[in-house]
């Protein structure tokens, strides 16, 4: 499969490209920049510091959406918004790792998804994938009355937000289960005199500090039992791993939008 | 629901009356023991700490079958396959959280079940039963060429074997989903030089210390991601529970044999 | 060693009175009570669910006393400050697990230790006491630049604040080892657009559920590594072991004011 | 301080390269390789995917130990001996990371060592070194029939030998502060029918998956408590950025023959 990556240049643009020379299946056809990058003319191998990958860096989107048949894209929404609609010409796989879209932007993709074959989600990994459906169902199964839920997540120092979007997702997923709106449930930043838990509420607690990649854990705490359910990523290439699956994975389908779950499966 | 308990005087007889008197929609109106107890005649109370339930422990159990609704029951398997044939007599609920059955005992129970409403399972945790379901769930979803398996417990110092049942449960649960023969692939007791893991392989850790009620985890590992799905409990109560819990829904169920999967609609 | 226990009748009374059972070398010769409890003139074996102990509830405080080696108090600051008198002019032992005392509860209770030997702390189990001991021994070693430090801790959906005041009992051990003022670097409930992480600072998070009687984890995140100490408790028991072993321990001591880590060695 | 690199296109030399990269107040001087390497010649950024570092890769130690203060060394014990009499001759700084060594190769570093300042352990880590330092710290204080010791970890699935190398460190600094010998109270490869567990063993644990880097944690059991002790390793470097920090400190030390612990200052 013939694939491109736009923002090639950025920290996720490189995990991409590695990505594409680790998988078999997939070969490099495109590198694309914004017009100020310092890489235009030069090879993509230079970004992730390698010899020649036959692939000349470029600001120039629409002969590379021509001849590719997919391509990654962890850059902005508003250049997102943008690829789906190149992507919807071309009518190829687009791989949407972005996240922060507003509504509007949403319905432009979901528009594009008519010519387009388009998977997007806030978290790439298999992994985090699956324990989100893990979690749908262990909501499902377990009584609210019974099982307090409470989402943990430790990140690195950097991390300038909290909580994190994938302990969002995977309250999300458990607040949905149990035909909730987590903003209504979820009770964020317990401190001082909280008086005792409230029943169906969904708790989130944000730990920060060394170099963590991201570690997320969903507990349902019951009496006498806790049941946990964790994600611990070593490392931030499984985020374009699963995206590089995620393109092999559309290549079979028509067009249409999907999500990670659809890709591993877990919505039959 | 009218409830008897078998083996009233043993450490799982004493959690099982308890849990009656905790859970409400069910009555205690039957406490069997062996022939040799010490507390026939006696209050069924008396083993549990508490004032008289009105309930006088008993040898004979026959007119116990023929005037409740269910009868839990965690005794040892030549008492259970005997019990089995007393409940399909009796047309009643029969709840077993006996193990170590030979394939002739379950195929005897198998045959009460044609009269009786049977749930069986070797942990009756509702908790731990979910984490088997789910486990069966990712390993379908991860590839096992790129998914490790690794089963870690914890027990109290007293236990005598490993690994727990509950352990080789949730292997059971995960070889089944990607059709594999558990004993083929279990590696137990790691240990000196080993070389590398083999694809494909389950690996069982025992961990033995303190008071441990039982913890069990279930790791998928894989390139720079694990998933660990986890069950701790911290009360014996919960198995209690459970069964009592497993008698209140085969209430309702025709007469057949039943897991605790089907009693969580895990099964569905 | 002669003990006796004060608010014999609440929770962490009932717990004394069954350490003191449970444990070799001690023997129950009081329960006090207040004098509105409907308990006065029973036996205490009452309390537990034991047959008769030999010693009747009262609350009379005085002549129990004088016949005891050593009294056990989780009761209330201001009948702890009563008691730690009454325990000097006895000259014996009084073990304080009572917590929240002002600062001039806390000076009547050092004088007092001048002729009683009283170990108080807010937190008696061993283990607790040692990881502070150790949490301290960390975080001297490592450089607050490099390292930093979360607390995370998880209780039961009934308790009504956060953090624990184990988890800030282990705040301040490692605070005071980095000579920093707790107060001035603790970050609490974390939520929103937070920034990175502070250099220095101590994070805390506290999740709640089911029936966790408490679980503690000190986090030192580094790059590229982790140091995780933790306590978990199955059972309210150890702290009530916690006290009769202070008990025995200060039984052989000099009269003055100590604390668990005295009774641990850990401020050798 | 001017360091060299023996064995420095090792997968562990590369990473001892880096770290001297990364790290303020140190220079390389040299990289030096077997006389078979195809890297000789070159400069040693090649090494790495840098630019040029001006050092070029030599097969000839001894010019190399006479020009810097310092040389870290991952190679083998048979080199490592060698290099240490190289040292002792220059009277600088020799950082030993190689494990595996004979009764016989260790005399030989300990009479380099009354010329060279060496520094010399099995893990490099800062983190698992602390960690070390705690165990005793915790087995000293907890009574052996009271807590019992587990030793857990997990490692990448090439890993070929088990327990690691660094899970033994644990058990010996266990073992050494019960004054019990390692090899007299281990348990490995609990399986099958066991037994209860006997007061006064330390069990091990050795889970192996995926690309796992090094986990390790040392549980203490007691009755309805634990306290476990934990080190997560994210990242091969850790290993590397640890000598380098040995040899920062054996720089201002004298001769002699130091471990990691002295370096943290844990056994003062």
């Amino acid at each position: 499969m013939r694939l491109a990556v736009v923002g090639a240049d950025g920290r996720m643009g490189r995990e991409l490209l590695s990505a594409i020379g680790r998988i078999d299946g997939v070969e490099l056809q495109g590198a694309i920049v914004k017009s100020d990058s310092p890489f235009i003319g030069k090879d993509a191998g230079l970004l992730i510091g390698q010899a020649n990958l036959g692939v000349t860096i470029t600001d120039d989107p629409l002969p590379v959406f021509a001849k590719v048949e997919g391509v990654l894209d962890f850059t902005s929404p508003v250049a997102s918004v943008l690829y789906a609609g190149y992507a919807a010409q071309a009518r190829i796989v687009h791989v949407i790792g972005t996240t922060g879209f507003s509504e509007d932007d949403e319905k432009k993709i979901k528009a594009a998804a008519a010519h387009a074959t388009i998977v997007k989600s806030g978290n790439m990994s298999l992994g985090v994938n699956l324990l989100a459906g893990l979690v749908k169902r262990a909501a499902k199964a377990l009584d609210m009355e019974d099982y307090d839920i409470e989402i943990a997540e430790m990140h690195h120092r950097k991390k300038v937000d909290a909580p994190s979007g994938t302990a969002l997702l995977l309250g999300k997923a458990a607040a949905e289960a149990r035909n909730q709106n987590l903003a209504e449930v979820s009770v964020r930043g317990r401190d001082g005199h909280t008086g005792e838990r409230k029943t169906g509420t969904i708790g989130f607690s944000s730990l920060r500090g060394g170099t963590v990649v991201g570690d997320h854990s969903v507990i349902f705490a019951g009496d006498n039992e806790r049941i946990v359910l964790s994600h611990l990523a070593q490392d931030r290439s499984i985020f374009a791993d699963g995206a590089v699956k995620a393109a092999l994975w559309a290549h079979k389908q028509k067009h249409g939008l999907y999500s990670m779950a659809d890709v591993l499966g877990l919505n039959d």
